[in-house]
């Protein structure tokens, strides 16, 4: 397999666009990403484009050929992906993919969402879609509600409390401040965590990440076009996508998810490297019970530890483990689900690059962690400098 | 870029099945295809599910997760892939380059569609997503009315009849009568077709491929594993992706779809090939106009004079050119939109291996041809003897 590189990366800012389109975001991501690797529109010879919801929503097919078209890479191979919300990361390890065969020369991974403007019902709704509609969707459990009962088992096998819960999104909030592309940028304290809205006990509103809007792009290449990057091109050392249960009969256990798992251990093994050669990691933190659960996943800590370790700030800048979503993860920059992935490979790639938002004082190896439904899909993505 | 082969393929019947569902249908295909490729369900790893309408129909998401899941494939690399009707001819190509690129022994690539459930109105509607919605799914078009102008504009420019797509209907009915998985048995007259309901002038009911449900799969390997194939394997000479307009507001003209021509051009370079060297083409006949239109594009024809040349049985079994769709096409086999490019796949290496439905005396080399929306996204895979 040829090596591969990420030659340019692009986020739009999350938040909300009510004035753009789905299609407006991830051609704005996608001009950025390409003009930040410095290849020409004739070395990109594909464009994968991930999303979920969007075709609910706009009622709309084939819009990688769409934005081709506005991109102005006419007859490139246009091929839309859907793994809920693993989405993005899905497009990326096509887009890797593709340059490993030597099919392309390079490839243009977007993914994007606008999730803002059907408002909360419908949104939850349409994501239930991510799990299986013909049982846990037809029984009424919503995303969060499944999230609520994984944070339950949590406190049940391994003591978790709420305060736990509430450091997860007090971390995350606080990076989220300094990053400029994030959703959120104001901290938020223990008491109005405690006193955010019940969404699905024991979870509350702020443990939830955001719906959101926004758009990301990662140009992949090999070596001989990863030259021309404008800010440095970045290794990809491993990227691996895997399965697991979809609906909450398939699983063995709410504690942990097994794709997460089986795709980390292969992005160690390809990568030849473990947990402590991680400096820093984007990890899919979609609740803030979520994050507890990845750390541990991902072989950062033990499944009984994990909370405390973070709750301890063993994970924030300046500690000597893993640094993680030191961009704010989906809980402060926010969770525009099909753009996810993506946004998380730009914010590792800042790391490494030296550039990101709360900038680590050496960031050589980093990790992105993207999660699809309850873990029916899950992509592990491990960057080194070039 | 390693070798590939097609080591098994599948397909469910064609035509209505109202007692099964989209996943039904596709686990089917599934289980056929590992079958006949020998392999042990332990060697495969990927499943790439190709669909267009199901979303929309059962809002499911993650599907391809949901097959692993039934087909004993828990934890392998599961991804949707969507271009319309050209979602299984996507699909295969992602199963081929997974095994190019050394990062999968085997996958299998599954297409499905069920269409006879929501009634003709609703499926019309959800067909036309495959065209641009902001322009003309916003002007009322449909994918026949679209075809119409096709047929408008290939008789204004040179000078074909209705007989000369009555040719088309009559000749691809006639092959489906002896494929035991096609919709439609019975061979229609000129006068059926003549008297068939006038969907979108000039096409008539029978110039339209019919509203289905079926599955179709293939297993992609390498050769250290393809020698397992219970009924031998092919060789993957080619497979090619590329994208045209989407609305008609991108295109030159309506006479030709550049993404067919692109990706054939690149099919013929990469194997070494030129279009006499194809014996059997399974091409993208979703109406009459588009099979006159497809065979030009392919490089079989000149523009001018592909009408002609099938009104006079050049393209039919025992002719010394090319035999074109022998299997009854898309008129006569049906046309689940998302099985479509795989069943194609099925069908030449039925061809090849010496055992399809209306078997050329002797087939070496064959093409299928999957076209997705109005030339959106296309499809070219040549396929040879291994």
């Amino acid at each position: 397999m040829r090596h591969t590189y990420v030659a340019g990366t692009a986020t739009t800012t999350f938040g909300r666009h009510p004035d753009k389109t789905l299609i407006d975001l991830a051609v704005e991501a996608g001009e950025m990403a390409i003009a930040d690797s410095g290849l020409e529109r004739s070395e990109i010879d594909a464009v994968y484009f991930g999303n979920f919801l969007g075709r609910g929503i706009d009622g709309q097919g084939v819009i990688a050929s769409l934005l081709a078209l506005r991109l102005g890479l006419a007859g490139v191979a246009t091929t839309n992906v859907e793994g809920a919300c693993g989405s993005a990361g899905i497009a990326l390890r096509h887009g890797v993919l593709s340059v490993a065969a030597g099919a392309a020369t390079a490839t243009l991974c977007i993914g994007a969402e606008h999730m803002t403007r059907p408002g909360t019902q419908a949104i939850t709704k349409l994501l239930t879609e991510a799990g299986e509609m013909a049982t846990d969707g037809a029984a009424g459990l919503t995303f969060p509600g499944f999230f609520g009962l994984v944070a339950n088992a949590h406190a049940a096998r391994y003591g978790s409390t709420r305060d736990d819960l509430a450091a997860v999104v007090m971390q995350n909030r606080a990076c989220a401040v300094a990053n400029p592309n994030a959703m959120f940028r104001e901290t938020v304290s223990a008491d109005q965590i405690a006193s955010g809205k019940l969404i699905a006990d024991p979870l509350r509103l702020l443990d939830c990440s955001p719906i959101s809007d926004g758009a990301a792009a990662v140009v992949v290449t090999d070596w001989a076009h990863a030259t021309s990057s404008r800010n440095g091109a970045v290794r990809v050392l491993a990227c691996e996508q895997t399965s697991g249960p979809v609906g909450i009969r398939h699983m063995e256990t709410l504690t942990s998810f097994p794709a997460t798992v089986t795709a980390a251990q292969r992005a160690y093994k390809s990568a030849g490297l473990g947990p402590r050669d991680i400096d820093v990691v984007e990890l899919h933190d979609c609740f803030s019970i979520t994050e507890l659960v990845n750390v541990a996943d991902l072989g950062f800590f033990a499944h009984g530890e994990a909370h405390t370790a973070i709750a301890e700030g063993l994970t924030t800048n300046g500690s000597p483990g893993v640094v993680v979503n030191p961009s704010g993860g989906l809980l402060g920059r926010g969770h525009p689900v099909g753009a996810t992935g993506l946004a998380q490979v730009h914010e590792v790639v800042g790391q490494l690059r030296g550039t990101a938002a709360n900038q680590l004082p050496a960031a050589h190896v980093g990790m992105a962690h993207n999660l699809g439904g309850a873990g029916a899909t899950a992509t592990v993505t491990i960057l080194g400098a070039a």
